[in-house]
């Protein structure tokens, strides 16, 4: 009692700092090159950032504090706020959560789950380097890493439930956090492998092509391959160790698995139903580019699918207040960005980063761009807004002051993904896995944070010999 | 079980009904003066609304069955299809909503039901009374009847609750229903009592002035008065009879009320947050015309403070999947709504109606145009929609058949309020007291067109020899 009376004063004096340092931020000079409404949302998005990261509030509250501020002093516009909304991309991340619930109740994610385990259960190191293998194999045929992680994310979410790992009982620790912060970190580098693998990826090689700079699915792969791999070596070990599952060895889990497996005994029907939707929404979300469907329709079908055969019924959806949530503050934070971005805050960002590095040699100005590029992340709630925002700005300079172009481009474009775990709200894929409540905000800025410095080692030394090597 | 094979069999062939009514409509020839568009359209939006009457689909399913075609066929396109996700009285509904839960969490709801019932807690019929009084007190204060249902439904809630009927235990319809319904159908007659009380009032009067009729709050009250006086007596009553509470009589309730508060004590530090935050909330929602606060960012402000203070955590956040669900089955039929009304459907069907009326006598033609009004609300998800596409060609053409512009602009505004009930997308208002589960759609499809049927009766008949009288 004492204690939680003690930690509820220090949340308390958080909660003041930040409250202090918002109100000091928004009343002090405008830097100039921006304007005065530029600023005063930069103030409240910084502040919702900085109340995250220090734990002063969950990233809910954050939010809506954040939202309702921006719109009573008429820094937003109602319309401009609540924007995000109706953002298709946001809402089939919520239309995904509720398909995954689909998965394991239809039985069909815990076979999966089993069969994974009865294959790499020994360790959970073995499972969290089978589901980015997983991942890295889908990557090439998914043009959206939302609906990847749409995929994923209900066989990691049964892998962890069904090995005794649980948000409700307070054991998100024993394995399913491990391996949802693994799985995460699989999607920075599995869209940076591929050029179809994300869909920001063509519309910023056809950006590079104004610079000439020409690549195609085997240069970029090509281009890729050596920073990935190490990466993908590198990060479940390295989470292994930072932020490490509770259970480690489990020896006796294949054999388990195979019994249940045998308990279970043949496919069910609601397995099959759970099976064949999830194959027609993965087989429209591959075709989708080619027909123009839209994603978010399409996993609306597969949902509707799910509640015609009673997978997934009313009651179910009763349960779901955390989608709701993530929709919420996830639709806030895409708003603010959005409009930090149409306020000219970003390109006035980079504009002084462009400035600030002009003068030193082109491998300083190289290193110098791509890190900017990636912490600059920490301002986007979209990796396509970052690359639509800064892609061509950072390419031109660094381009004017001497960097081989191909380079550069390349290695942007790998940061466009590889810097997507740096906040909770970095990639739609993190959102997913967030709302399972297995990760919680903070750590996904401490240990996103850590996966990003890592990848940017491995992407700017060992990538870029590489990439002067083969291309 | 074999009661539920049948039932579940006539399900099934309930919804291959649906299935071909919506194909053999989308394919019948497009009726002249359409766009095929609008046709298509208006076959899949028809669709889901007799879905939900025959109860083929909860409206969840049936909206979100809905939203895929009309997005896969590209009858809507993404944006248009999913813009409702980000208007803000949609949102406010489910802010709203959160708070209502707060209200119950602190005590306060429970203490304020305990005061109703020492008072009038006799017959379950009385407490229907007091709810309808209570709205028709507060209602001129209030030009949101979506706000204003924010502040009934949590006492609303709290009253069903406390006395014992509960959605989760399958005892919803003790009382709770009865009230829910009840309250539902005061809004409709507490917002057509004052000028004030529903946003779209004034822009209805405002629109009024261009045929020469001219309405003050004095006038409007005065008109309203006699019909509203007689529907607030009726409407209870009827529902009493027609969807009646299985709880009927209460004798001691008032008694065990005195005894709970008693045993209550003194108001909590926690019930004085959410009274402070409540009433912050709404003297706020009040002075937003004056001070132009957007309602919907004032209750994020408010479902924030609930938050600091704990009152409203997390943990309840996860358990309000009910909320997601509205969210998503409003806002997609708002969607529809809106661009049935950008293609020219709604304007279309007035056209049609007012051709069909010219000839008979303007007695005739004033009674089938009040008529038509109230009916043609079918379609329409937003009472103000209804108003801004219709109010003016209906009264353009009740004018120039020779109708009394006042007497007819006068019953147009009321039934623009009178006819909420239609339907469970009616007005935003029944969204929040559906969102409780406590009542079913097809229960709003049916009991709420009684209480629109019997609103019309008492409106056309009484509030037309009166408003003759005495305006």
């Amino acid at each position: 009692m004492a204690h939680h009376k003690h930690s509820n004063k220090i949340i308390h004096l958080k909660q003041l700092f930040i409250f202090i340092f918002g109100v000091a931020l928004w009343f002090s000079p405008t830097p100039d090159g921006l304007t005065l409404q530029a600023w005063h949302l930069f103030s409240i998005f910084i502040s919702i950032i900085l109340a995250v990261i220090l734990e002063a509030f969950p990233i809910f509250t954050a939010s809506i504090i954040g939202l309702s501020f921006s719109v009573l002093t008429t820094t937003l516009t109602p319309k401009e706020a609540y924007s995000g909304f109706s953002q298709s991309f946001i809402l089939l991340i919520i239309v995904a959560f509720l398909i995954a619930r689909g998965v394991i109740k239809s039985g069909l994610g815990k076979r999966i789950a089993f069969l994974i385990i009865k294959k790499f259960g020994k360790s959970s190191l073995g499972l969290g380097y089978s589901m980015i293998a997983a991942d890295m194999f889908i990557a090439p045929a998914f043009p959206s890493n939302t609906a990847r992680s749409g995929v994923l994310f209900p066989i990691v979410n049964a892998l962890a439930a069904d090995s005794g790992s649980k948000v409700a009982d307070g054991t998100r620790k024993k394995l399913g956090a491990y391996l949802m912060m693994t799985s995460m970190a699989g999607i920075t580098i599995s869209s940076a492998m591929w050029l179809t693998a994300m869909a920001a990826n063509p519309a910023g090689v056809k950006m590079a092509q104004e610079f000439g700079v020409n690549i195609s699915f085997g240069s970029w792969a090509l281009a890729a391959f050596l920073p990935t791999l190490l990466a993908f070596i590198a990060i479940p070990w390295v989470l292994f160790k930072l932020f490490p599952p509770e259970i480690k060895h489990t020896p006796n889990a294949p054999e388990i698995a195979k019994q249940e497996l045998e308990h279970m005994g043949n496919i069910h029907k609601n397995e099959y139903i759970m099976g064949f939707t999830f194959i027609a929404m993965v087989t429209l979300w591959v075709l989708s580019p080619v027909f123009g469907f839209d994603k978010t329709a399409v996993a609306f079908l597969g949902l509707a699918a799910l509640m015609i055969s009673n997978i997934f019924t009313m009651d179910d959806l009763a349960h779901e207040g955390r989608a709701l949530g993530t929709l919420i503050w996830f639709a806030i934070l895409y708003s603010m960005s959005s409009e930090l971005n149409h306020l000219g805050f970003m390109s006035w960002l980079g504009d002084h980063i462009s400035t600030f590095v002009i003068g030193y040699s082109w491998q300083m100005v190289y290193v110098l761009l791509v890190l900017a590029y990636v912490f600059i992340h920490y301002f986007f709630v979209s990796q396509t807004a970052q690359m639509l925002a800064l892609f061509s700005v950072f390419l031109g300079v660094g381009v004017n002051t001497g960097v081989p172009a191909e380079l550069l481009a390349l290695m942007l474009l790998f940061a466009t993904n590889f810097n997507a775990m740096i906040t909770p709200q970095g990639s739609s894929a993190n959102v997913i896995y967030l709302g399972s409540g297995y990760i919680l905000s903070n750590e996904v800025y401490k240990y996103g944070g850590i996966i990003t410095l890592l990848n940017s080692f491995i992407y700017l030394v060992f990538g870029s010999f590489w990439i002067i090597a083969v291309v």
